[in-house]
Order: structure tokens, then sequence, then C-alpha cells
């Protein structure tokens, strides 16, 4: 299908994506760009067949497609190393989390002309680095590909069948539109998960350990949210600014109502909120974007 | 051990507690208190060795042990029914998940010299009913027991026995302890789950759709949690209700700063605030108070 593909940041999305693309047989020939020894050392000793480049001048052919798994908070310096590899027919593709504030900014960074289409893989894990890579992590997931009046339907069918043979199920979204449901199914959970933490912390003070002892009463699940990637986190709360601002405050407005019941003991309207978050998880469950087993099948 | 002993409620943790009881031989017999015709039905269903009483006049010697399962606003109206089960000698427990407020409540309820031991097994499920019980539900989790100064020892250490004897490890707190504890490692993560969900729904007021298809970002964890019994949770927010309060305070104050810290573009702060977080995490897992798998190891 390709001859030459870039892998830009090779963690635990662009080392899967790696993996799959070899499974697949997709690309003859694959590369990857990657600062971290740690992830170059690992990517080595997993024995995956790529070429890792340096930043050296020897003469590199542009590529057929370049994707970009690096943080948000890197695109614009990672773009100016890209240059070098790109031509008109290279597809341009990401995996970040937040759409229109990178593409706004970065837009001016790249070549007119240039067929950036923006990929999100709903995919993804707590853990982070090669070596948790998997080759079916995009089995059976969700694919965002970013469809705007100027994108190009050559290359986005291009792109379109890249993730679907690496497993993914597509979909498009304009990019304010996968700002916003991002924000709410994803972004804000994440911060919420943060916050959960910061506030057990908090409440128990002098005994963290009794966090730690007692967590399997609820606290432990947020605690898996909250072990995600702190820089790619941090890129995603600033660069969806301003649908996750206005999430908090809903979710702020809401806890309110919720302590107001609580306070006036209001026991018919507190059960109705709850019955109704309770249909939202049979409809998840069935919909197969979670597994049907109580507490996650977890033993 | 035991000659007799009551379990009233037999829903997903009694129903648990007779299936270990039976499997432990703990008492030569075990009735059961039930008013759900459906739970009976289950419980006659999967031939659980037991003796389901009927609220008729028939002489019903005195327990050994009475382990009170029903949802905490229930027990108010179940010790009613229980007196003429109990001599000078029976244990009653309970295994609700607030203590303080509920033992004030029914203590008056209750006649003098009877020895009242509560017990809270950290141990459950988002799904309910006894088709979902387990022999090892309790096995090597934490079951505190509450120990106050008109505890007698002879029958905490009975009680502490049995909880061994069908697997927990045993602790011991206070009336207070127990509920500000809890308040922070269970109550307040189940009333975020249930206002994340309901935050999510608002959010995405025209698609509900889209709420559930792309869950898989972070969302479907809290569906989980806020999946669990509405009634059940209900009491506990009334029954802890100053140390809930307390705690959605706390955290709305955290959340706001979090806004703060993103609204002034402070990545040096929110990156501590998530090292921190995964710190945590760390503990947990290490503790073996939740499995050392990505993602809880769900596929």
């Amino acid at each position: 299908m390709f001859k030459k593909i870039l892998i830009v940041g090779c963690g635990l999305i662009g080392s899967s994506i790696l993996r799959a693309t070899i499974k697949k047989k997709i690309s003859k020939k694959i590369y990857i760009l990657e600062r971290s020894k740690n992830h170059i050392k690992q990517i080595k000793r997993l024995g995956l067949n790529c070429e890792i480049l340096k930043d050296s001048k020897k003469q590199i052919p542009s590529m057929d497609m370049i994707i970009i798994c690096t943080h948000l908070g890197e695109y614009f310096k990672v773009l100016n190393k890209l240059e070098k590899y790109i031509n008109k027919n290279t597809i341009v593709t990401d995996v970040g989390s937040a759409k229109e504030k990178i593409f706004k900014k970065t837009k001016t960074r790249i070549k007119k002309n240039i067929n950036w289409i923006s990929s999100h893989p709903i995919a993804g894990s707590e853990v982070s680095g090669p070596k948790f890579g998997n080759e079916k992590l995009f089995s059976d997931k969700w694919c965002v590909l970013i469809k705007e009046k100027s994108t190009k339907k050559t290359q986005l069918k291009i792109l379109s069948k890249f993730w679907s043979k690496i497993g993914s199920n597509i979909v498009y979204m304009n990019l304010k539109e996968h700002d916003h449901i991002f924000s709410i199914t994803s972004h804000i959970p994440h911060l919420v998960a943060y916050n959960m933490v910061k506030t057990a912390m908090n409440f128990e003070k002098k005994k963290k350990s009794n966090i730690v002892k007692f967590s399997a009463g609820g606290l432990r699940d947020f605690t898996r949210t909250a072990a995600s990637n702190e820089i790619m986190w941090k890129d995603i709360f600033l660069y969806n600014h301003k649908n996750i601002i206005k999430g908090i405050d809903l979710f702020i407005n809401n806890m309110r109502q919720i302590k107001k019941l609580i306070n006036n003991k209001n026991e018919k309207q507190l059960i109705k909120i709850m019955q109704e978050s309770k249909k939202i998880r049979k409809k998840i469950v069935s919909s197969k974007q979670d597994v049907n087993l109580p507490d996650f099948g977890r033993r």
C-alpha cells in the first residue's frame, strides 16, 4: 500500500501503529523519529522492523505518509524537522486528542498545499512507552478523521483505508465537533479523576496511607485514569481550553445541585439522577464500548 | 463455630456471605430474611443451602449471629422484626457503608445490652442481586469492625473470627474514623462518578448517542461506578451527610483551582498535580489494592 511511512514519536500509540503496520504489511519501509533514548532502546530490544532516523544531513526520500504521535506541545518543533520528508503527495496526520487550536496554530507553519488530515484513534491506556504498545490496540476502536471543507477527498480515502486496515472503525468529524465531543467523553473525565485524587490527598492530609489502603471502595478506579501521562494531559487541557472550561463550570453547577439535594434530603431526585446514569452504562455495554463483566472483569 | 446464623437481606453482599458461610461450614444452619420475591427465586434456583424465613408466628429459636445486609434506610423497619431472634448472647452486625448516624438513630430502637457490633467489608460491585454473589467476594479484602468504648471484647473476637474465616483482613475503627475515611475513598468517588455522567448528559443534550459511542476515551470508567445501586447510594449520601458535604466543598474548590491553572496556562502546576496523583496509583498497585495490569486488564 505504501512505500515509506514515517512515525514521529514512538511511545504507546506510535509503537502500536508501528506494530500494526508491520503486522498488516502496509508499508515497504517504516521510519521512526524519536528523541527519547530510552524509547529507542526499547524499540531495538523489541526487534521491531524499522529504521530509526538520526538528525543527520544525509538525503532521505520524502515519505508517503507521516504520522505525528508526539505530545501536542511538540508539534510546533517537530514540524520544522519534517519539511525535508514532505512532497506534494505526502499525507501528514497526527493522533492528538485536541484539534482546533493546534490546527490553527500550526497552519501557518506548514507549507501551503500540504495534505494535513488529522486523526484521533480512540485507544490508549494509563501506561506509556513502546514496551506497552500492542498491534491490536486499534482493533474495533473508533478512529476519528477530521474532515473540513478544505480536506482533499483522495487523501482522506487513503488515510481512511490505512486506519481500517489496522482495525479501526472510521468516523468523520469537523474540528469543532471533535473538540466538543471529546471534551466531555474524555478530557473532563480525566480532569475530574486527577481532581478526585488531589481532593482525597487533601482530605486525608495526615494519613495518606488510608487512601491507598481503603481505595477499593471506589477511589482506585479514579487513580488508574489519574495515572495517565501528565505531559500529554497538560497539553490537552490547554489545547481544548474553551470546551474544558465550559465542562468544568457545568460539572461544578451539577455538583452544587447534588449537594443541595443531600442537604434537603431529597431522596426522590437523588434516586432519579442515579437511575438516569445507570441507563447510560447499559447502553455503553450493549454497544460494546466496554466489557460486559462486573468490575471490568477485574479479579 | 455457630449453630444458627440469620442473614437479613440477601442481595449481592448477603448472598456472598451465605455462599462463603456454607463453603467454610461456619454454621449448622443458615436462615434468610428476604422480602424480594425475585431474590428468593434466585436463591432457590441457585440451590444455596438455607432456610428462607416467612413472617409467620411460628416459634423460631434465637440466633447466634444476625447479619443485616439491607440498605441503610431499611434498618429501622428491619430491627422491629428481629427482636424475636435475639437473646443476650446474639451478635448483631451489619455491612453498611456509613456508620455514625445510623448507629445513633437505631440505638434507641435496640434492646439494652444487645451485642451490636457493626462491620463493613470493603467488597462489592456495580451489579446487584444474589445471582452475582460470590463465595470469594471477601477474600483478601479489608473488613472494618467498629470498636467503641462500649464494645464487648468477647463478641468482637467472635465476629472478627467469622470475617477472617471467610477471607477478610480485619481492621478496627471507631464510628467517626470510619465515616471520615470512607467518605473520601468511597462515597465522594461514587458521587463524583454520578455527577460526571449527569454532566456528560447535560453537555451533549442533543446527541446522547455520542456519549455512548465515544465513551472509551475515559467516561466509560465513570459509568461503571455510576451504575451502582441507587437506593443503596441514596442512603449512604444521606447517612454520611456531614463528611460528604465537606468532601464536595473541597472537591469544588480544587476544581476551581485547576480551572484557574488552565486559564493562566500554568503548565508547571498542572504537571505537578498530575505527577502527585500518579504516585498514589503506584502505591495502590504495589499494596495490592488493585490489579497490576494496564486498563484493569480489560480487553
